[in-house]
C-alpha cells in the first residue's frame, strides 16, 4: 500500500501543483472511454477545501454517467469531465471562510458532492433526499481526478486507522448499505437476507448487519463467495445454483419462519425478494438496486400486504451520518477492505471491464501507484 | 334509540332466557340467505362472559363468510351459523374464573373473538396478527345472534356516553382505521388522503385522522359525501367524477407536493393510490382493502421506491388497544355515529342489499327493535 | 397593525438606508438599560441575507444577556450591542453566494443565529444542540436592531398569511414548545399538563398540543388565564390558588390516572411536576425552564423511576424544522397571536418592565410604529 | 451437570409424586431461615401447567420477601411459603383447558408469575408494568419448591441447547437487563456503561449489549471481574479502586465524549451515574437498581437536563418478549452461564450467604443434586 493511503502525510504542508492526473471521459456516450490526462488543479471556493485524493473506487454508476444512458443530464453539459464518487485523500488547501478543516486533515467525497442545507430533508438528517443535491462525477468534478474541491461542510472526515483504500468504497457502497439497514428498522436478533450478498456492495451490508446485532443470511453462488460471506459474518450461505428451492432454504436459515428483512442490492434479486419473507409477519423488503427504468415492478397482492403486514420501502445512498458511522465501524475493525487495488494507469481498462461485467468485487485506484 | 343501546341497563341483574333471536345463515354459499330464528342461548365457559347484544353492525366480510368465496373454512365446518363481528351490548353472566367483569358491564365483540395470548404478536401488542386468532362469525358464533359468549380477556369495555350504535361499528371499521393510521407512522401536521373516504369505513378514518392532528383529504363523489367528509374533518374534498386529473388536485390539496400517507379502504383505489403521493419524498401507501385474491398487484418500479423513499405497507383489523382508543375518541365526541339503525326484522333483507352493493354507509341492527 | 408586518411589501425593491434604529444596551450588567439609537446598517456576508425586521419579541433571556448574570460571555466581548432573538421581517439584500433567497422574501431570526452544519447534531436534525451554534443577541447582533444580517441557510421562511407579530414569538417560544412536545414522545389522545400554561410560552404549547391531537390540561391562576387557556384548547384549567390539592385535581382531569406528560416552562413548577404524573405508568416530565444555576434538583427516588417507568428529559429551544412546523400551524390558524404590540419608543421601558416581572404574556415591538 | 438440566427428559411421561422437596421459609421476618422440607405437589388449575423444576436461581429479592422489609404484603398473608422466581424445568402435567403445552415441554418461571392480560400495559407488550401482576415467591408459590404450577399463557418456553442452569437466571436478571437496554433506546455503535458490570446482573447486560451491537464499558474492581468483563464483551474495564477520576476514564473509554447510556444495576452507582454521561448530548441514565426507599434521589439541575438533553428513565423486570429474546441469545451462544451450581442441601446456607453479601455472582440450585 502506498504510505499516503494510510493517512501518513508526514508534515502538514503540501505543495499544490498546477496540474494533476485525471481519468477523463472521452467520447461521452455509448462508445466512451477513459483517458489519463493532465488537467489543471482547481482552486477551492471560499467555503470549500481542496483535496488531494489517494484513492478512488470505481462504481457502475460512473459507467452510466459516462454512457449517459440514465435519465440525467450529460456530464459535459455540467462542465464535468471526470466521473467517480468514492474518493479519499487529504486536504491540501482550504477556502477563505473555512474554519473547521485544516491542511493535512483527511477527507472523503461521496455520491452527493453537496446538498442545499436548507430543505426539510437536510434539516431532518435525510440529506440523502435533498432535491437540490449535486451529484459527484456528474454535476461536480468527480473522483477520477486526483485534486478536487469539496464543500467544507459536506466533506467526510476519515479517522485514523482507516486506510484510503477502505475509506473510498465506504463513501458510496457501505454508506448506502448503512442507510438501508437503518431505514429497514431491523432490530438486533432479527434475520436479514442479502440476495447476492457475496458481491462488493452486499458484503458491506453483511458486515454492517453483523456489527449491528442482526443475523445476516446470504444467497449467492460459488465457493469463494461462500467463504467470504461466512467470514464476514453471514450465519448461513445458500448457493442458489446448488439449491432447488431457495426460498425454502432461506426460511430454514431464518428460524424456520423467514426473513425479517431483505435488502436487494442487485436488481436480478427483485423477483424472489418477497418470497424470502416466507411466513414472517411484518417483514420488510428494501429496494436499493436501481434497474433500468420500466423493467421491473416490485409489488404484491394487497391481501399479501395486509395479511402478512408486509412492507416494501426504497432507500437511496447514505447521509453524512451514515458515512461517519461506517468509518467508525471500519476504525473498530468491523468493516474490512474487500477490494482490489490497482495503479492509475489501470483505470481506463478497469472501467471497461466494469462496464463489461468482468469485475468481481470492488476496484480501487491508487493515484500514487502507476 | 332503544334505551338499552345507551347502556341504560337499570339494575345489574338480568334474566337470561333459554332462547334468543339470531340471524342464521341458511343455504350457506352463493345462494345463502339470512333468517331470523330462535336459537339456544349459549352458556359461557369458565373464562368467558355471556353478552346480550343490543346492536350489531353489518359488514361486507359477513357476506363473504356466508357465501364462502374467500379462502377460509366454511362457517358450518366450524359449527357456526351466525355471521357478524361488530357487536355491542351488556354482560349478563360471567364464567366461574372471571374476576374482571361483572353483570351489567358493557362489552363489545370484534372481528377477532379471541387470540392465543402466548405468541410473539400477542406479547408485542400486535394481537391483530395472532396466527392463532379465532375469527368471530366464522370460527366462533357471530354477532347476528343476540346472546353470545366472549372471552373475558378479549372483550372490549364500552365506556359511558358511547351508544351501542356507535360502539358496534367501532369494533371493526374504526379500530381497523386506527391501526392503519398508527402503522402508517403519519405525524401531526401531515397530509393523509382517503380515496373513497366518504364511505362507511373511510369516514371513520377521516375523523380519527383529524383527532390525531393529521390533515385529511378525501377523494370520493357526490354532494352528500362532500358535505359529510368536510363536516367530519376533511380539509379538502375532491370529487373524482368532476375532476379531470385527480392526482393533480390531490397534490394541490396536499401543500402542492402530495400526500404523506394514502389509506386504501376500497380496492378500486389501489390503481391510483401511489399517484397521490405526488412529489412527496417518504410517502406511505397503506393497503387495508382486501380485493378478490389475485386481482391486483400493488407495487412500483424499484427506481420509484428508491428515489422517492416510497413505502407500501399492509394493515389488518385492529388490536385491543385500537378499539379502546377509538371508544375513547367516541366518548370525547370526536368519532360520530355515521350509520343507519334498523330493527331486527330488517336484517335478512339488509344483508342482501349489502351484498348487492345497495348500502351507502353502515347499517346497524338494533336487536331491541322489531 | 402596520401593513409591513403582514408581508405587504409592495414591490420587491428596497432602498437600504445607511443607518437604522436599534435598541442598544447601555451600561451592560446589573444596571443596564436599553436606548433607542441610530446605528449603521450592516453589510451581509457572501452567504448571508440582510433582513429589515418589522417586529421583534422581547424575551426574558434578553434581560439575562444584558445583565450578564448567566454563565455566558458578555455581549460586549462578542462585539454585540443589541439583544433580541425573535425577529420577523423581509429580505432587503442578499450576499453574493446566496441563491435560495431573493429580495422581498419574508424571513425570521431565531435564538440560534447560525449552526455549524457539520456536526453529528446538525446532521441528525438536532441543530438545537449544535455545540458550535451562535446565539442571537449574544454572539451575533440581535433583533432589537431593525436591520440585521442572517445566514441564508439558517434564516426561517415566513409563509403568507402569518403576520410578523405572530412570526416573531414563534421563532423562540413556540418553536421551543414544539421541540419539547416532540421530544416528550406524547401520542395523540394522551394527557399533557402545562403548569403555568396560561402564560406566554405555555399558551403556545397548549395550542400546539391541541393541534397535535393531545389533551392539554393547564394549571395557572386567574379568570383571564382560565378563559385564555380554555379558548386556546385546554380541556381543563386548574386554578392553583383556588385548589387545595392540585395534584389530585390534575389526576382527575387526566382520566383519573394522571398526566402522560408534564411540560415545565416556569421553574417554580419543578417542585410539583412529578406529582402531576399521578398513577400513570410511563409518564414523562420535560424540563424546559432554566432556573438560576444550582437552585433546583429535579429528580426522584430510583424506586419511583423503576416502578412507575418514569422519564425525565430536558429540551432546549427549537430546530429549523420546529420553526417551520410552527409557522405552518400559524398559517392554518391553529397558533394564534397572544401578544401585545408596542411601538419602538416603548422598547426601553418594556424591557425594564419585563425585568421587573410586570409583563403578562408576550410583548412584540413594531419597528414601524413610534 | 445433571442430565435433566439440559432438557434430556427421555420419554414424555412423568410420574408425578405426591410430595416434593422445597426450601420453605421459617420464621418469616428479620430472623428468617430456609429449611428443606417435603411439601405436597400442587395440582394445576385448568389454565395452568405443573412444572418440575430442575434449577432455581437465588436472588436478593428473595431475601427481602422472606425478611419482609419491603413495602409489600407478607408471603404468609398470601399463603406462600417458598420464595424464588428464576425457575427452569419441564412440564409434567397440563390443566384441562391447556392446548399449547404438552408434557415434556421445557418451561420457565419469572418474577411475574402471571399478569392480567387485559390492561393497557398487557395489550401494549408492557406486561412488566401490569398492575394486576402476581409476583412469584411472594403472592404465588416460588421456585424454591421443585414442583410448582404456572399459568400456561405466562410460562416461558426454553429452547433446546439452553441448559436449565442458564435458563434460570435468564428468567430474572437477563430479562431485566434486556428490557432496560431496549427502554434505553441505545443504538448500535453507541457506548453503554455498566457500573458494577462485573457482577451477576451487570455481566448479563454486558453480554446482551455486545450482542445488540452496542459498545459496553464496565466500571468495577478486581482482576477477576476485569477478566470476566472483557471476555464477555466489554471494550474497556475501569477499576474504580485503581482510578482517581473514574468519570474521566469513562469519558476516554467512550470516544472522548462520554456514555450514550448508563445502566445502574447496583444502587451504590447512582451517585456517579450522571457523571459518566460526560459531555455527551442526549445521554440516558437507566434506573434498574432498587435502593432502600427514601435513601436516594436521582436527578440533576434542570439546566443540566436542558443543555445536555439528558434523560433519566426507570425500568422494571422483563416482559415475556424479553425472556424469549434472552433465551434466543443464549441458544446462539451469546449469553453464557456465569453462575455457581449447588445442590439442594446447600440452599439454606446459600440464602444466608446471599443475605450477608458473601456471594459473588449468581448461585443456581440444582434440585436433582443433593
Amino acid at each position: 500500500m502506498s504510505p499516503a493511503a494510510n493517512g501518513a502525510n508526514g508534515g502538514a504542508h503540501f505543495d499544490v501543483p498546477k496540474t494533476c492526473k485525471a481519468g477523463v471521459v472521452v467520447n461521452e456516450g455509448q462508445d466512451f472511454r477513459v483517458e489519463v490526462q493532465d488537467v489543471p488543479v482547481p482552486e477551492p471556493g471560499p467555503n470549500d477545501v481542496l483535496l488531494k485524493l489517494n484513492a478512488t473506487g470505481l462504481c457502475m454508476s460512473d459507467v452510466h454517467f459516462m454512457m449517459n444512458d440514465w435519465a440525467v443530464p450529460k456530464m459535459s453539459e455540467c462542465g464535468v469531465q471526470c466521473a467517480g464518487h468514492e474518493g479519499a485523500g487529504v486536504v491540501v488547501k482550504v477556502g477563505a471562510n473555512v474554519t473547521n478543516w485544516k491542511v493535512g486533515d483527511r477527507g472523503g467525497v461521496k455520491p452527493l458532492w453537496d446538498t442545499c442545507g436548507s430543505c426539510e430533508h437536510c434539516w431532518d438528517g435525510r440529506d440523502n433526499y435533498c432535491q437540490g443535491g449535486v451529484y459527484t462525477g456528474l454535476a461536480a468534478q468527480g473522483t477520477y481526478q486526483q485534486y478536487i474541491t469539496s464543500p467544507a461542510k459536506y466533506t467526510s472526515r476519515i479517522p485514523s486507522g482507516v486506510s484510503d483504500y477502505i475509506a473510498g468504497p465506504i463513501m458510496c457502497s457501505a454508506s448506502t448499505m448503512h442507510r438501508a439497514l437503518l431505514d429497514s428498522s431491523t432490530k438486533p436478533g432479527q434475520y436479514i437476507v442479502f440476495p447476492g450478498g457475496g458481491g462488493g456492495v452486499g458484503i458491506q451490508g453483511v458486515q454492517l448487519a453483523k456489527a449491528m446485532g442482526f443475523r445476516p443470511v446470504v444467497t449467492d453462488t460459488g465457493a469463494a463467495k461462500r467463504k467470504l460471506a461466512l467470514e464476514m459474518g453471514a450465519e448461513s450461505f445458500i448457493d442458489f445454483k446448488e439449491t432447488e428451492n431457495v426460498a425454502e432454504k432461506v426460511k430454514e436459515a431464518c428460524g424456520g419462519v423467514g426473513a425479517h428483512t431483505v435488502i436487494v442490492t442487485g436488481y436480478q434479486a427483485y423477483k424472489d425478494a418477497i418470497s424470502f419473507i416466507g411466513d414472517r409477519i411484518g417483514g420488510t423488503v428494501v429496494a436499493v438496486a436501481l434497474p433500468p427504468a420500466g423493467l421491473i415492478t416490485l409489488g404484491a397482492d394487497p391481501n399479501h400486504f395486509a395479511f402478512k403486514n408486509l412492507r416494501i420501502i426504497g432507500s437511496l445512498v447514505g447521509t453524512m451520518k451514515d458515512t461517519a458511522a461506517c468509518l467508525e465501524y471500519a476504525q473498530r475493525g468491523l468493516l474490512h477492505q474487500i477490494c482490489e487495488v490497482r495503479g492509475l494507469s489501470a483505470m481506463p481498462e478497469s472501467v471497461q471491464q466494469l462496464r463489461r461485467g468482468e469485475i468481481a468485487g470492488r476496484i480501487v485506484i491508487d493515484f500514487n501507484q502507476k
